[in-house]
């Protein structure tokens, strides 16, 4: 997507396969810093400290850290040492242990000389089938956005969206900004109200600057502000990503995406999911059973921004010691959940409609 | 309340009628820094600055700062002035007009070297009766905790507030905290949720504050996380202010309210709201009438709080030059009232349940 007039991904390999630029999105939105990233250590640091995250960015950059690891020394033990150290950097992040799989099995059957090129080869590969999976979705959520346009005759539709499941979060196009990003390329008339998206303010954070870049307009709202938006008509619809995605179509995503599908539901705004297949957990029936990450409480007792001059800070806006709760994550009932779209297509967020486009997953 | 080991109200006479201290409510939660204030010109900067806000403190305080203009000054030509220079520190707060209308009505008949005294009597008549009537709330609802509380068998009830509606807002007591404080004075054990209420954080400022100097056990939580707490069961009853009630029950009240209500709803979790007879607006039949309150989107770009050296920072959060939107309230319709609480007693949120209470408003 568009960085200023660029196009980019958030993860580019440099020609001649030296190493990785990345976008170091500690620094965001105050600036835009590129980290190259040349060995197994480098790409480790920067999983672990979050210069980067989204589970398909992780897994992708992961990819990469192998095979670093293997252009230093192709032998089993340094992959299996590598493939150790890569997946102790965010345990819980289900795509990185998968991506560093997914080079193993390429890679293991080969004779040590061979296993360099053909891992870049696979990291690359993965990272364009995560462009092309985003892609996907982005065109089959376009199709439903089209429908909504055709009813605005010519006005702009506005469009919800809360925390970031954007390009940042991925390799490039994102999922549920993806279908945003490409009506907007279209030239149909878009806006999307970013919800703040409290504790870690990846909205105003991330979700305001990507759409910034690309020209999309937007503004910034309080996460409390949605529900009067939709009694005032001003949302057309809601569009979030998923974290997890139960196989009858409950989705568990950033807290506080419930409170907006609720509001949704009584304003009859259509609530849609942007569920990549790899979100889908088909062994779960209901999102009750999925469990909630509980946060730093840190992370709401104080936030970090630029300040007037420039310089980074983190204030306090609690009483010291005030005891806070940061569940970071809550689950919509697929009966607020108007549809998901999926690479496959779109389709009823229920265990039917799931099978129509997987059928392969059919008991 | 307490304040520390002691007992205070917001706003203090000093004895001998000198001046009035208050609480400087710009420096919480990270100090309590009491001001005293002595002349009109004082009282109306701190109006205006927002050093104390909260309707009804703000209608007190401008009757002190018109006694201090007539202790100086008794003429009709003094008071007229006084009363322009209070009136139009905040145009828009109706309590503070009908305050200093108060005062005006008993002094004006009065011969001028009588009219101090009768200002500093009735002041101080408006600020006991305010705390009265916040008492009287208090008692209404504590009725209706009570009743929950039985239901619990001795674990804590757990309610969760939004914004600040406790007795930094008021001389004493507060609105919808007044039935908390009661309750855990009477021993029932309480737990109270704090919205952060973003984007002005008066919850994270202001109620995590006095909640714990009156030692009331409360945790603060993201705005985004009472639809994941109570979908949990963790939440046995939500309490709010209002600043405007209508006639059939609407309430508006800060944004991120309705919100909560409709989880509420959906979950069959009480929902009260704490009305003084003085936000009840007869001439209005639907919240979708009252004007929403666009405040400055600054509030929403950047974040101010107290860095770890102590110094007071504005930290901007969002890429600069972001759009942003600050509707600062909303409307939660009638349907999701559960029960009204005003001093005369709790009722629906009816116009049938409104008349029951105030008779002398019936057609």
């Amino acid at each position: 997507m568009k960085v200023g007039a660029e196009d980019r991904r958030t993860l580019q390999p440099i020609p001649g396969e030296d190493g990785v630029d990345i976008i170091d999105q500690r620094q965001l939105p105050h600036a835009l810093v590129l980290a190259r990233l040349r060995t197994l250590e480098e790409v480790a640091v920067a999983i672990r400290e979050m210069w980067l995250r989204g589970a398909p960015l992780i897994g992708v950059a992961a990819a990469y850290g192998l095979c670093f690891a293997l252009r230093k020394d192709p032998s089993d033990a340094s992959m299996d040492s590598a493939i150790a150290v890569l997946r102790a950097t965010r345990p819980t992040a289900i795509n990185l242990a998968w991506a560093l799989a997914q080079v193993d099995s390429v890679v293991r059957p080969l004779a040590p000389a061979q296993r360099c090129d053909a891992a870049f080869a696979k990291a690359k590969a993965l990272a364009d089938a995560d462009a092309e999976q985003c892609h996907a979705i982005g065109e089959h959520g376009f199709t439903l956005l089209r429908q909504l346009c055709d009813w605005k005759q010519g006005k702009p539709l506005q469009i919800l969206t809360h925390c970031n499941a954007g390009w940042l979060a991925t390799i490039d196009w994102g999922t549920a900004l993806a279908p945003v990003y490409l009506a907007h390329r279209a030239g149909y008339p878009v806006h999307v109200w970013v919800d703040e998206t409290r504790p870690r303010n990846q909205g105003a954070s991330l979700t305001a600057w990507e759409l910034g870049q690309e020209g999309v307009p937007h503004t910034l709202i309080a996460d409390n502000a949605g529900g009067l938006l939709m009694q005032r008509g001003q949302v057309d619809a809601c569009i979030v990503g998923t974290d997890r995605t139960t196989r009858e179509g409950d989705v568990c995503n950033k807290v506080g995406t419930y409170l907006k599908a609720l509001a949704a539901h009584e304003h009859g705004v259509p609530f849609l999911v942007a569920a990549p297949s790899s979100s889908i957990d088909w062994t779960l029936r209901s999102g009750v059973d999925i469990p909630i990450e509980e946060r730093d409480p840190g992370e709401l007792l104080s936030t970090t921004g630029r300040t007037a001059n420039g310089r980074m800070e983190t204030v306090l806006t609690a009483p010291a010691g005030t005891r806070a709760a940061n569940p970071a994550f809550d689950v919509t009932p697929a009966k607020f959940v108007t549809r998901l779209v999926t690479e496959r297509g779109v389709c009823e967020a229920k265990e039917k409609g799931l099978l129509s486009l997987f059928p392969e997953r059919a008991p």
